[in-house]
Protein backbone atom coordinates (compact mmCIF):
# COMPACT_ATOMS: atom_id res chain seq x y z
CA UNK A 1 0.00 0.00 0.00
CA UNK A 2 1.39 2.96 -0.78
CA UNK A 3 1.80 5.84 2.34
CA UNK A 4 -0.53 8.16 2.77
CA UNK A 5 -0.02 11.49 3.63
CA UNK A 6 3.40 11.51 1.45
CA UNK A 7 1.85 13.32 -1.56
CA UNK A 8 3.27 13.28 -4.43
CA UNK A 9 5.52 10.30 -3.61
CA UNK A 10 3.07 7.78 -2.41
CA UNK A 11 -0.09 9.01 -3.73
CA UNK A 12 -2.40 6.76 -6.41
CA UNK A 13 -3.49 9.97 -7.89
CA UNK A 14 0.28 11.23 -8.95
CA UNK A 15 0.33 7.55 -10.10
CA UNK A 16 -2.51 8.45 -12.08
CA UNK A 17 -2.09 11.56 -12.85
CA UNK A 18 1.04 10.56 -14.18
CA UNK A 19 -0.33 7.76 -16.60
CA UNK A 20 -2.89 10.41 -17.50
CA UNK A 21 -0.51 12.54 -18.87
CA UNK A 22 1.66 10.12 -20.72
CA UNK A 23 -1.27 8.66 -22.48
CA UNK A 24 -2.22 12.08 -23.60
CA UNK A 25 1.17 12.65 -24.91
CA UNK A 26 1.77 9.83 -26.61
CA UNK A 27 -1.54 9.96 -28.65
CA UNK A 28 -0.69 13.34 -29.52
CA UNK A 29 2.64 13.44 -29.86
CA UNK A 30 3.79 9.75 -30.68
CA UNK A 31 6.12 7.49 -28.13
CA UNK A 32 9.06 9.06 -29.85
CA UNK A 33 8.99 12.66 -28.86
CA UNK A 34 7.49 12.47 -25.47
CA UNK A 35 9.96 13.21 -23.02
CA UNK A 36 9.28 12.32 -19.20
CA UNK A 37 10.32 15.72 -18.65
CA UNK A 38 7.35 16.68 -20.56
CA UNK A 39 5.14 13.57 -18.93
CA UNK A 40 6.11 15.34 -15.60
CA UNK A 41 5.19 18.52 -16.64
CA UNK A 42 1.97 18.07 -17.38
CA UNK A 43 1.25 15.81 -14.52
CA UNK A 44 2.46 18.12 -12.18
CA UNK A 45 5.07 15.90 -10.81
CA UNK A 46 8.53 15.78 -10.63
CA UNK A 47 10.14 13.21 -13.58
CA UNK A 48 12.05 11.20 -11.12
CA UNK A 49 8.94 9.90 -9.63
CA UNK A 50 8.03 8.25 -13.07
CA UNK A 51 11.32 6.65 -12.57
CA UNK A 52 9.99 5.50 -9.16
CA UNK A 53 6.79 4.02 -10.85
CA UNK A 54 7.88 3.05 -14.01
CA UNK A 55 11.34 2.01 -14.49
CA UNK A 56 11.90 3.65 -17.99
CA UNK A 57 9.71 5.51 -20.38
CA UNK A 58 9.11 1.53 -21.46
CA UNK A 59 7.60 0.68 -18.46
CA UNK A 60 5.45 3.85 -18.55
CA UNK A 61 4.52 2.33 -21.95
CA UNK A 62 3.53 -0.82 -20.66
CA UNK A 63 1.28 0.84 -18.05
CA UNK A 64 -0.33 3.06 -20.40
CA UNK A 65 -0.96 0.05 -22.81
CA UNK A 66 -2.36 -2.15 -20.03
CA UNK A 67 -6.25 -2.33 -20.61
CA UNK A 68 -8.23 -0.74 -18.25
CA UNK A 69 -10.31 -2.96 -16.97
CA UNK A 70 -9.88 -6.99 -15.61
CA UNK A 71 -9.92 -8.81 -19.39
CA UNK A 72 -9.45 -12.02 -17.69
CA UNK A 73 -12.46 -11.07 -15.57
CA UNK A 74 -14.79 -10.03 -18.23
CA UNK A 75 -14.02 -13.77 -20.12
CA UNK A 76 -14.51 -15.69 -17.25
CA UNK A 77 -17.41 -17.92 -18.06
CA UNK A 78 -17.23 -16.81 -21.74
CA UNK A 79 -16.24 -20.81 -22.75
CA UNK A 80 -19.04 -22.73 -20.56
CA UNK A 81 -21.32 -23.19 -23.98
CA UNK A 82 -18.59 -23.26 -26.14
CA UNK A 83 -21.25 -22.73 -29.25
CA UNK A 84 -22.01 -19.63 -28.14
CA UNK A 85 -19.09 -18.35 -27.18
CA UNK A 86 -19.01 -15.97 -30.05
CA UNK A 87 -22.13 -14.63 -29.31
CA UNK A 88 -21.74 -13.85 -25.63
CA UNK A 89 -18.00 -12.02 -26.34
CA UNK A 90 -19.49 -10.19 -28.80
CA UNK A 91 -22.30 -9.03 -26.41
CA UNK A 92 -19.96 -8.37 -23.90
CA UNK A 93 -17.60 -6.47 -25.76
CA UNK A 94 -20.40 -4.16 -26.95
CA UNK A 95 -21.75 -3.81 -23.78
CA UNK A 96 -19.05 -2.77 -22.29
CA UNK A 97 -18.03 -0.05 -24.87
CA UNK A 98 -21.57 0.85 -24.50
CA UNK A 99 -21.92 1.29 -21.36
CA UNK A 100 -18.57 2.51 -20.11
CA UNK A 101 -17.63 5.42 -22.17
CA UNK A 102 -14.89 5.55 -19.73
CA UNK A 103 -13.15 2.37 -20.52
CA UNK A 104 -14.53 3.01 -24.14
CA UNK A 105 -12.03 6.26 -24.29
CA UNK A 106 -9.22 4.58 -22.41
CA UNK A 107 -9.48 1.45 -25.17
CA UNK A 108 -9.40 3.70 -28.24
CA UNK A 109 -6.32 5.73 -26.65
CA UNK A 110 -4.52 2.20 -26.01
CA UNK A 111 -4.95 1.46 -29.96
CA UNK A 112 -4.13 4.75 -30.77
CA UNK A 113 -1.25 5.17 -29.19
CA UNK A 114 -0.25 1.23 -30.46
CA UNK A 115 -1.30 2.61 -34.41
CA UNK A 116 1.56 5.65 -33.69
CA UNK A 117 4.42 2.99 -32.11
CA UNK A 118 5.76 -0.55 -32.97
CA UNK A 119 6.48 -1.29 -29.75
CA UNK A 120 2.91 -0.31 -28.19
CA UNK A 121 1.32 -2.62 -30.94
CA UNK A 122 3.67 -5.49 -29.94
CA UNK A 123 2.51 -4.95 -26.17
CA UNK A 124 -0.89 -4.43 -26.48
CA UNK A 125 -1.35 -7.62 -29.17
CA UNK A 126 0.29 -9.74 -26.84
CA UNK A 127 -1.48 -9.21 -24.22
CA UNK A 128 -4.72 -8.80 -25.74
CA UNK A 129 -3.84 -12.83 -27.68
CA UNK A 130 -2.39 -14.54 -24.33
CA UNK A 131 -6.11 -13.27 -22.80
CA UNK A 132 -7.85 -14.53 -25.53
CA UNK A 133 -6.54 -17.35 -26.33
CA UNK A 134 -6.36 -18.26 -21.99
CA UNK A 135 -10.20 -17.57 -22.00
CA UNK A 136 -11.03 -19.52 -24.73
CA UNK A 137 -8.50 -22.81 -24.73
CA UNK A 138 -10.43 -25.84 -25.82
CA UNK A 139 -12.25 -23.73 -28.37
CA UNK A 140 -9.29 -22.44 -29.94
CA UNK A 141 -6.78 -26.02 -29.44
CA UNK A 142 -6.37 -26.43 -32.73
CA UNK A 143 -3.55 -25.64 -35.51
CA UNK A 144 -5.38 -22.44 -36.44
CA UNK A 145 -6.31 -21.18 -32.90
CA UNK A 146 -3.48 -18.12 -33.57
CA UNK A 147 -5.73 -17.39 -36.84
CA UNK A 148 -8.89 -17.43 -35.00
CA UNK A 149 -7.79 -15.03 -32.32
CA UNK A 150 -6.27 -12.90 -35.17
CA UNK A 151 -9.97 -13.00 -36.62
CA UNK A 152 -11.91 -12.42 -33.48
CA UNK A 153 -9.56 -9.38 -32.17
CA UNK A 154 -9.68 -7.41 -36.08
CA UNK A 155 -12.86 -8.02 -36.36
CA UNK A 156 -14.39 -6.16 -32.58
CA UNK A 157 -11.73 -3.96 -33.11
CA UNK A 158 -12.14 -2.67 -36.40
CA UNK A 159 -15.84 -2.49 -35.40
CA UNK A 160 -15.10 -0.50 -32.47
CA UNK A 161 -13.37 1.90 -34.68
CA UNK A 162 -16.30 2.03 -36.84
CA UNK A 163 -19.02 2.81 -34.26
CA UNK A 164 -16.92 5.10 -31.92
CA UNK A 165 -14.16 6.95 -33.85
CA UNK A 166 -15.34 6.79 -37.76
CA UNK A 167 -18.93 6.80 -36.85
CA UNK A 168 -19.67 5.04 -39.61
CA UNK A 169 -23.38 5.61 -40.10
CA UNK A 170 -24.82 2.19 -40.60
CA UNK A 171 -22.71 1.14 -37.13
CA UNK A 172 -24.11 3.86 -35.30
CA UNK A 173 -27.48 3.54 -36.06
CA UNK A 174 -27.92 -0.33 -35.30
CA UNK A 175 -28.46 -0.99 -31.83
CA UNK A 176 -26.05 -2.75 -29.87
CA UNK A 177 -28.53 -6.01 -30.37
CA UNK A 178 -28.26 -5.58 -33.70
CA UNK A 179 -24.70 -5.60 -33.86
CA UNK A 180 -24.47 -8.61 -31.43
CA UNK A 181 -27.25 -10.54 -34.34
CA UNK A 182 -24.82 -9.19 -37.25
CA UNK A 183 -21.56 -9.94 -35.66
CA UNK A 184 -21.94 -13.02 -33.16
CA UNK A 185 -22.58 -15.87 -35.31
CA UNK A 186 -18.96 -14.32 -37.24
CA UNK A 187 -17.54 -14.57 -34.13
CA UNK A 188 -18.81 -17.70 -33.30
CA UNK A 189 -17.41 -19.41 -36.52
CA UNK A 190 -14.03 -17.69 -35.65
CA UNK A 191 -13.72 -19.62 -32.95
CA UNK A 192 -15.11 -23.12 -33.30
CA UNK A 193 -16.06 -23.28 -37.01
CA UNK A 194 -14.66 -23.99 -40.61
CA UNK A 195 -12.27 -21.83 -41.70
CA UNK A 196 -11.65 -23.17 -45.13
CA UNK A 197 -14.44 -23.90 -47.19
CA UNK A 198 -14.46 -25.53 -50.68
CA UNK A 199 -16.97 -22.93 -52.38
CA UNK A 200 -14.59 -20.20 -51.54
CA UNK A 201 -11.96 -20.90 -53.61
CA UNK A 202 -14.06 -22.59 -57.01
CA UNK A 203 -11.92 -24.30 -59.70
CA UNK A 204 -12.04 -21.17 -61.72
CA UNK A 205 -10.55 -19.08 -59.58
CA UNK A 206 -7.67 -21.62 -58.53
CA UNK A 207 -4.49 -20.22 -59.28
CA UNK B 1 -4.86 24.59 -63.99
CA UNK B 2 -1.45 25.40 -62.84
CA UNK B 3 0.77 27.28 -65.51
CA UNK B 4 3.32 24.63 -66.93
CA UNK B 5 6.67 25.69 -66.86
CA UNK B 6 6.80 28.08 -63.72
CA UNK B 7 8.24 25.76 -61.63
CA UNK B 8 7.65 25.06 -58.19
CA UNK B 9 4.68 26.80 -58.90
CA UNK B 10 3.37 24.52 -62.09
CA UNK B 11 5.24 21.44 -61.49
CA UNK B 12 3.69 17.95 -60.20
CA UNK B 13 6.36 17.36 -58.30
CA UNK B 14 5.86 19.96 -55.83
CA UNK B 15 2.25 19.47 -55.66
CA UNK B 16 3.17 15.67 -54.29
CA UNK B 17 5.89 16.93 -52.53
CA UNK B 18 3.13 19.06 -50.38
CA UNK B 19 0.87 15.98 -50.05
CA UNK B 20 3.76 13.99 -49.03
CA UNK B 21 4.79 16.55 -46.10
CA UNK B 22 1.37 16.93 -45.02
CA UNK B 23 0.53 13.47 -44.34
CA UNK B 24 3.53 13.10 -42.73
CA UNK B 25 3.55 15.93 -40.46
CA UNK B 26 -0.78 14.98 -40.15
CA UNK B 27 0.38 11.66 -39.05
CA UNK B 28 3.44 13.15 -36.42
CA UNK B 29 1.78 15.62 -35.30
CA UNK B 30 -1.96 15.40 -35.82
CA UNK B 31 -4.24 17.73 -38.21
CA UNK B 32 -4.81 20.48 -35.56
CA UNK B 33 -0.98 21.28 -35.04
CA UNK B 34 0.48 20.92 -38.49
CA UNK B 35 0.58 24.40 -40.04
CA UNK B 36 0.66 25.27 -43.31
CA UNK B 37 3.94 26.54 -42.87
CA UNK B 38 5.38 23.75 -41.43
CA UNK B 39 3.93 21.61 -44.61
CA UNK B 40 5.70 24.05 -47.04
CA UNK B 41 8.92 24.12 -45.28
CA UNK B 42 8.93 20.11 -45.25
CA UNK B 43 7.74 20.12 -48.69
CA UNK B 44 10.42 22.72 -49.93
CA UNK B 45 7.82 25.32 -51.21
CA UNK B 46 6.40 28.37 -50.34
CA UNK B 47 3.50 28.24 -48.45
CA UNK B 48 1.09 30.07 -51.11
CA UNK B 49 1.45 27.64 -52.82
CA UNK B 50 -0.11 25.39 -50.71
CA UNK B 51 -3.25 27.73 -50.89
CA UNK B 52 -3.18 27.84 -54.35
CA UNK B 53 -3.63 24.15 -55.02
CA UNK B 54 -5.54 23.27 -52.22
CA UNK B 55 -7.78 26.44 -51.01
CA UNK B 56 -7.30 25.78 -47.38
CA UNK B 57 -5.73 23.80 -44.21
CA UNK B 58 -9.13 21.88 -45.10
CA UNK B 59 -8.70 21.38 -48.83
CA UNK B 60 -5.35 19.70 -48.48
CA UNK B 61 -6.67 17.15 -45.88
CA UNK B 62 -9.37 16.18 -48.26
CA UNK B 63 -6.38 15.57 -51.28
CA UNK B 64 -4.30 13.64 -48.61
CA UNK B 65 -7.49 11.83 -47.37
CA UNK B 66 -8.69 10.81 -51.42
CA UNK B 67 -6.88 7.21 -51.99
CA UNK B 68 -4.55 6.15 -53.71
CA UNK B 69 -6.18 4.02 -56.05
CA UNK B 70 -8.92 4.88 -58.14
CA UNK B 71 -11.72 2.14 -55.76
CA UNK B 72 -14.36 2.40 -57.91
CA UNK B 73 -12.07 0.64 -61.03
CA UNK B 74 -11.51 -1.90 -57.99
CA UNK B 75 -14.70 -2.38 -57.82
CA UNK B 76 -15.29 -2.82 -61.19
CA UNK B 77 -17.34 -5.71 -62.59
CA UNK B 78 -17.50 -7.20 -58.38
CA UNK B 79 -20.95 -7.41 -58.54
CA UNK B 80 -21.31 -9.58 -61.44
CA UNK B 81 -21.60 -12.10 -59.85
CA UNK B 82 -23.06 -11.29 -56.44
CA UNK B 83 -23.25 -14.68 -54.63
CA UNK B 84 -19.88 -14.39 -55.18
CA UNK B 85 -19.38 -11.12 -54.62
CA UNK B 86 -17.86 -11.29 -50.86
CA UNK B 87 -15.25 -14.02 -51.93
CA UNK B 88 -14.11 -11.53 -54.93
CA UNK B 89 -13.97 -7.98 -52.93
CA UNK B 90 -11.70 -10.03 -50.30
CA UNK B 91 -9.67 -11.39 -52.71
CA UNK B 92 -9.04 -7.89 -54.24
CA UNK B 93 -8.14 -6.15 -51.40
CA UNK B 94 -5.95 -8.93 -49.98
CA UNK B 95 -4.33 -9.12 -53.48
CA UNK B 96 -3.73 -5.48 -53.26
CA UNK B 97 -2.54 -4.68 -49.89
CA UNK B 98 0.13 -7.97 -50.00
CA UNK B 99 1.41 -6.70 -53.99
CA UNK B 100 1.51 -3.07 -53.98
CA UNK B 101 2.76 -1.98 -50.46
CA UNK B 102 3.48 1.46 -51.01
CA UNK B 103 -0.58 1.48 -51.77
CA UNK B 104 -0.82 -0.32 -48.37
CA UNK B 105 1.43 2.37 -46.39
CA UNK B 106 -0.50 5.03 -47.86
CA UNK B 107 -4.30 3.48 -47.22
CA UNK B 108 -2.34 3.28 -43.55
CA UNK B 109 -1.37 6.87 -43.34
CA UNK B 110 -4.77 7.64 -44.63
CA UNK B 111 -6.33 5.52 -41.36
CA UNK B 112 -3.62 6.95 -39.23
CA UNK B 113 -4.49 10.13 -40.00
CA UNK B 114 -8.37 9.62 -39.45
CA UNK B 115 -8.14 7.75 -36.22
CA UNK B 116 -6.30 11.78 -34.91
CA UNK B 117 -8.81 13.57 -36.45
CA UNK B 118 -12.83 13.70 -36.60
CA UNK B 119 -13.06 15.50 -39.73
CA UNK B 120 -10.30 13.14 -41.55
CA UNK B 121 -12.28 10.27 -39.93
CA UNK B 122 -14.94 11.64 -41.77
CA UNK B 123 -14.14 12.53 -45.21
CA UNK B 124 -12.64 8.99 -45.17
CA UNK B 125 -15.61 7.51 -44.03
CA UNK B 126 -18.26 9.12 -46.51
CA UNK B 127 -15.39 8.57 -49.35
CA UNK B 128 -15.58 4.92 -48.88
CA UNK B 129 -19.15 4.27 -48.10
CA UNK B 130 -20.41 5.96 -51.85
CA UNK B 131 -18.11 3.85 -53.22
CA UNK B 132 -19.29 0.79 -51.69
CA UNK B 133 -22.72 1.35 -51.94
CA UNK B 134 -22.41 2.38 -55.95
CA UNK B 135 -19.85 -1.31 -56.41
CA UNK B 136 -22.62 -3.03 -54.39
CA UNK B 137 -25.89 -1.22 -55.43
CA UNK B 138 -28.54 -4.03 -55.65
CA UNK B 139 -27.09 -6.12 -53.11
CA UNK B 140 -27.20 -3.38 -50.44
CA UNK B 141 -30.40 -2.98 -51.30
CA UNK B 142 -32.09 -2.93 -48.92
CA UNK B 143 -33.36 -1.38 -45.57
CA UNK B 144 -29.74 -2.48 -43.87
CA UNK B 145 -26.98 -1.20 -46.92
CA UNK B 146 -25.32 1.14 -44.19
CA UNK B 147 -25.11 -1.20 -41.98
CA UNK B 148 -23.90 -4.17 -44.14
CA UNK B 149 -21.30 -1.56 -45.55
CA UNK B 150 -20.15 -0.47 -42.61
CA UNK B 151 -19.82 -4.47 -41.41
CA UNK B 152 -17.97 -5.34 -44.97
CA UNK B 153 -15.13 -1.93 -44.20
CA UNK B 154 -14.84 -2.56 -40.46
CA UNK B 155 -14.14 -6.06 -40.62
CA UNK B 156 -11.48 -5.18 -43.84
CA UNK B 157 -10.15 -2.49 -42.25
CA UNK B 158 -9.47 -4.36 -38.96
CA UNK B 159 -7.83 -7.48 -40.97
CA UNK B 160 -5.46 -4.85 -42.36
CA UNK B 161 -4.39 -3.10 -39.26
CA UNK B 162 -3.90 -6.65 -37.38
CA UNK B 163 -1.79 -8.10 -40.50
CA UNK B 164 0.30 -5.23 -41.07
CA UNK B 165 0.37 -2.84 -38.36
CA UNK B 166 -0.25 -5.15 -35.14
CA UNK B 167 1.39 -7.66 -36.92
CA UNK B 168 -0.46 -10.37 -34.53
CA UNK B 169 0.94 -13.78 -35.63
CA UNK B 170 -2.04 -15.48 -36.61
CA UNK B 171 -2.56 -12.59 -39.22
CA UNK B 172 0.84 -12.33 -40.43
CA UNK B 173 1.45 -16.27 -40.79
CA UNK B 174 -1.87 -17.01 -42.75
CA UNK B 175 -1.43 -16.95 -46.38
CA UNK B 176 -3.30 -14.44 -48.10
CA UNK B 177 -5.59 -17.33 -49.63
CA UNK B 178 -5.94 -18.57 -45.86
CA UNK B 179 -7.66 -15.46 -45.42
CA UNK B 180 -9.78 -15.16 -48.58
CA UNK B 181 -11.32 -18.60 -47.36
CA UNK B 182 -11.56 -17.72 -43.70
CA UNK B 183 -13.16 -14.05 -44.15
CA UNK B 184 -14.80 -14.10 -47.46
CA UNK B 185 -17.65 -15.98 -46.37
CA UNK B 186 -18.45 -13.50 -43.29
CA UNK B 187 -18.18 -10.37 -45.97
CA UNK B 188 -20.62 -12.22 -48.35
CA UNK B 189 -22.85 -12.99 -45.44
CA UNK B 190 -22.83 -9.03 -44.49
CA UNK B 191 -23.36 -8.01 -48.29
CA UNK B 192 -25.99 -10.58 -48.63
CA UNK B 193 -26.98 -12.87 -45.68
CA UNK B 194 -29.35 -12.50 -43.15
CA UNK B 195 -28.60 -10.14 -40.43
CA UNK B 196 -30.42 -10.86 -37.62
CA UNK B 197 -32.16 -13.95 -35.85
CA UNK B 198 -28.76 -15.02 -35.32
CA UNK B 199 -30.53 -17.75 -33.05
CA UNK B 200 -31.36 -19.08 -36.25
CA UNK B 201 -28.77 -19.00 -37.68
CA UNK B 202 -25.62 -21.11 -35.89
CA UNK B 203 -22.73 -21.57 -37.60
CA UNK B 204 -22.96 -25.01 -38.07
CA UNK B 205 -25.92 -24.65 -40.55
CA UNK B 206 -23.41 -23.10 -42.81
CA UNK B 207 -21.94 -26.39 -44.25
Amino acid sequence: MPTRGRRPHGSPDARQAVLDAARELFAEQGFDRTTMRAVGTRAGVNPALIYHYFGDKDGLLAAVIEPPIDLAAMLTGINDDPSRAGQEITRRAISLWENRPDIRERMLAMLRTALSHDQAARLLRDMLSSWLLEAFGDALADDQCELRAALVGSHLGGLMLARYVFKVPGATAATPEDLVQAVGPTIQRYLTGTLTHAEAQPPHTRR
